[in-house]
């Protein structure tokens, strides 16, 4: 199983091994550390061997289910710390609906369940005891929770209902399972509205997606295209979806990063959810749903690390700043490692993320290729040079760049740099994203540009068969071609343009290429 | 099933039936309100209906399983952002693993699934695929964790190893499902930790239980004794089991509040998670687990809910204070309605959690008795009179005291008030479990006192198989006696004192009692 194969070339646990060791072993660690994948030459490897090596994930016994260590979870919890709040303020409740599922709610809307009924887990036993009936568990919970919906709601005045829950899900999907980006269960939140009027909700799926927007670019340092999905790449069972698109240049693939679902009134129409409105007559709801899960931390993995590992962007690292020391044989040892701890001391009550590796049995040169590999953002070493001229060397963990500072101006100079970490992380991931991009308006053009791994724009006269048709044409063992989103910031389109795949009239301009 | 029969039962439906209607309906929802069952007369089905009339719990259409809305989810996610601090602080880290375990990892600690088993849920297919194991849904984690806690932990360096998950867990039990108390599927919190020394984990097993005296004292106002569990009643697996027990005089019943387990060598042994000491030598870990779960809050609705409802402590309410507007014919309406807006904002800005109720088509007496059900610590009325004397009326929701604040001083007044009713909800809570302790010395004082629906502190020899008599000889319909724990204060035990139930010489105190 894809699990153990990582596992045992997992160099982490050489690292650990000697943990207990004297200064003999620690020269052996060094071997440990480091990558054997290359991220330009073995991808999947790399990003395999880059989430267990920094101690964000561990492969478990069971396949395609992975664990969140606390260096992935501290993530998961910051963007919560910012998501949950924002949805507060526009009125939306925190609730918790069961795991499971019962068959008869889960089937009854048809394109719905379709969408998901390959993937659902059924408990079938408690104990030794068979249960009279099998129970899934939920993939998602429109069907959980709109049966009350449709009791809850009864007047005008009972609307809007605006419901969150922070939660796992599980899809027990066969094709390759990956860490954060595809797994057998996963957490995520998942919102659930219902409004009135189709205005309000088509207005709350845009405040939504400005969210996840706001998750990507101003957090995780991605930068993702809005946009509208196609027929056939919509949620199964909504009116239309929208989603943050982004792309990962080494493999030429999109991945869709959260998305916000209007859902029309087809599942009001299903769960029977009326309301009487101000003119007393009756009238169903429009929903919406929209969701964004862990796979969040796996783009970020893949758009930022490197060969030295995980790259973390500081607004979602757990420890912005690693501050080590660097004693030389006949220096002032302890002056050097209680210039450690006051810098932390300084930093941390300054509002920073900041930590010290003072152990005496790991050598700086180990603990440097340590840190980078967990992606933290700065490292803050203090030599007895440094100790003479009262000041910090700073070493940025994106470029490399090493900066002497004043140990007076430390808190000053440290937040601006964090801050310019952050921004040369999204503008550099931009101009990669950028440069894939390509425009194109025949079909060889779009061949070629697919074989090329671009993000490709053409315009498409947006019929449905036309997609199905693309997506059989450029099955390969790579995989068939799609739409990725059609972007809210449409390029002008010159009367008579042609679709690129049908020859017919183009209507839009679509993002297409393979996929996560 | 349980669930259904509450759900016909339920008034809410009532309540919420005509909410787009006009002054007509209003009228019927005034006979929608209160509740059919007293407290005192069948606790039971009072309870059911609180938690529903209340809007805390929706029933499921899985028997056991239940919908955890908004109101009570608040509660949890104050009292999960008091605890998640303060072990962050004990430097216990955050971190997810999967809902799913092999059997084989499952079965390995033999008395600690003698525990599970019967309860375990077991997924035996996804879609209409047959799964080539069945793999079980975690009824707690231990097995789930320790596998990799043997992977992670090489050296003493590695210790003390610290996590912490909040999630889901599944027991499908079949003894009668309550909401909150026992239900199949619940939320809460697990802690896994382990150490070098068992001092270290003795320890941390005495501060984690203070910290859930201190949710359950200073936060939901209920009086626990923190003490040991026999070794009938203790972890299965563990070595031995630390709680905190509350007690529910209307029904005489004992609930475990929260337990803080010392696993000992048990799963270590059986896990093999070893280390190399300081002395290159190879050692055992010695681990702990402890856990609170949303149990807490049936517990808190059980002993401060009353027949009209809800009561909620100052500190767990996401609404402290409702302000309700009581205009009359010929009365300045708007100045009325301004004033309760302008009453909030100076609340809230105070940092004080108040909402208005401003509803056109509520009657001012519908309102107080829908807030009263809710259980909102505190109400301000303001009519024309408050009005004119630049005053507010409170209303106090634990004992029904009106208080006339000068609108000048409400935040100053209302602080203290709030203070106040967390501080007499708790020793009103104290004195009346207080009444319901007996000491007894002899069998027939412990029968008699056993059918007063006591909590019976008696003097005991501590052998196992004298408490498995105690249970056979008190086994009827309303359950067996068994021991709640032995208090960590213990009275004195006079030199010969007898067991009560053996006659051989007691040992200790040890509190007994039917229970949840």
């Amino acid at each position: 199983m894809a699990g153990n194969e990582v596992k045992t070339k997992n160099p982490s646990s050489k690292q650990k091994s000697g943990g207990g060791g004297g200064k003999k072993k620690e020269v052996k660690k060094e071997t440990g550390l480091g990558l054997t994948n290359k991220k330009a030459e073995n991808f999947g490897e790399w990003y395999s061997e880059v989430v267990v090596n920094s101690e964000m994930i561990e492969y478990y016994d069971i396949s395609g289910c992975y664990i969140l260590r606390p260096w992935a979870m501290s993530i998961w919890e910051i963007m919560q710390a910012f998501f949950d709040p924002e949805i507060k303020k526009l009125k939306i409740k925190n609730c918790y609906f069961p795991l499971f599922v019962s068959p008869g709610v889960l089937e009854k809307e048809k394109e719905h369940v379709e969408g998901f009924a390959p993937e659902v887990a059924w408990v079938t036993k408690s104990g030794q005891t068979d249960l009279e009936v099998p129970i899934a568990i939920r993939p998602t919970s429109e069907t959980v929770m709109y049966p009350y919906f449709s009791k809850w709601i009864r007047g005008h005045r009972d609307l809007p209902l605006k419901l969150n829950q922070w939660c796992n899900v599980v899809r027990w999907e066969f094709s390759n399972p990956t860490p954060f980006i595809r797994s057998r269960e996963f957490l995520w939140q998942e919102g659930h509205t219902a409004f009135a009027k189709k205005e309000e909700a088509d207005q709350e799926v845009l405040d939504i997606l400005e969210l996840y927007r706001r998750i990507y670019e101003e957090y995780l340092a991605i930068p993702v295209i809005k946009g509208k999905k196609s027929e056939l790449e919509k949620f199964a069972g909504g009116l239309y979806t929208t989603s943050v698109e982004a792309f990962i240049p080494n493999t030429g693939r999109g991945v869709q990063g959260a998305t916000s679902h209007c859902l029309g009134q087809n599942f009001s129409k299903m769960f029977n959810i009326e309301f009487e409105d101000e003119n007393r007559e009756k009238a169903r709801v429009w929903q919406n749903s929209w969701a964004y899960s862990t796979r969040t931390i796996g783009v970020m993995v893949m758009v930022h690390g490197d060969d030295k590992g995980l790259v973390l962007p500081p607004k979602v690292a757990s420890v912005q700043v690693i501050v080590i020391p660097v004693p030389y044989k006949d220096a002032d040892t302890q002056g050097i490692l209680d210039a450690c701890s006051a810098t932390v001391n300084t930093l941390v009550e300054a509002g920073i993320r900041a930590e010290s590796d003072l152990r005496d049995n790991y050598s700086p040169g180990w603990k440097y290729s340590h840190w980078e590999m967990k992606g933290v953002p700065l490292r803050i070493e203090i030599g007895p040079k440094d100790l003479a001229n009262q000041q910090v060397r700073a070493v940025r963990r994106d470029n490399g760049a090493k900066i002497d500072i004043k140990s007076a101006d430390s808190v000053v100079e440290i937040k601006k740099l964090l801050d310019h970490i952050q921004q040369n992380l999204f503008e550099v991931a931009k101009q990669k994203r950028d440069e894939c991009i390509q425009v194109i308006h025949t079909w060889d053009e779009f061949v070629q540009a697919l074989s090329q791994r671009k993000m490709i724009l053409a315009p498409w006269c947006d019929e449905e068969e036309v997609e199905v048709d693309v997506k059989a044409r450029t099955k390969g063992e790579t995989g068939a071609a799609k739409t990725l989103c059609s972007p809210f910031e449409q390029p002008e389109l010159p009367e008579g343009t042609k679709c690129f795949a049908s020859g017919k009239p183009a209507k839009k301009w679509s993002y297409w290429g393979r996929s996560y």
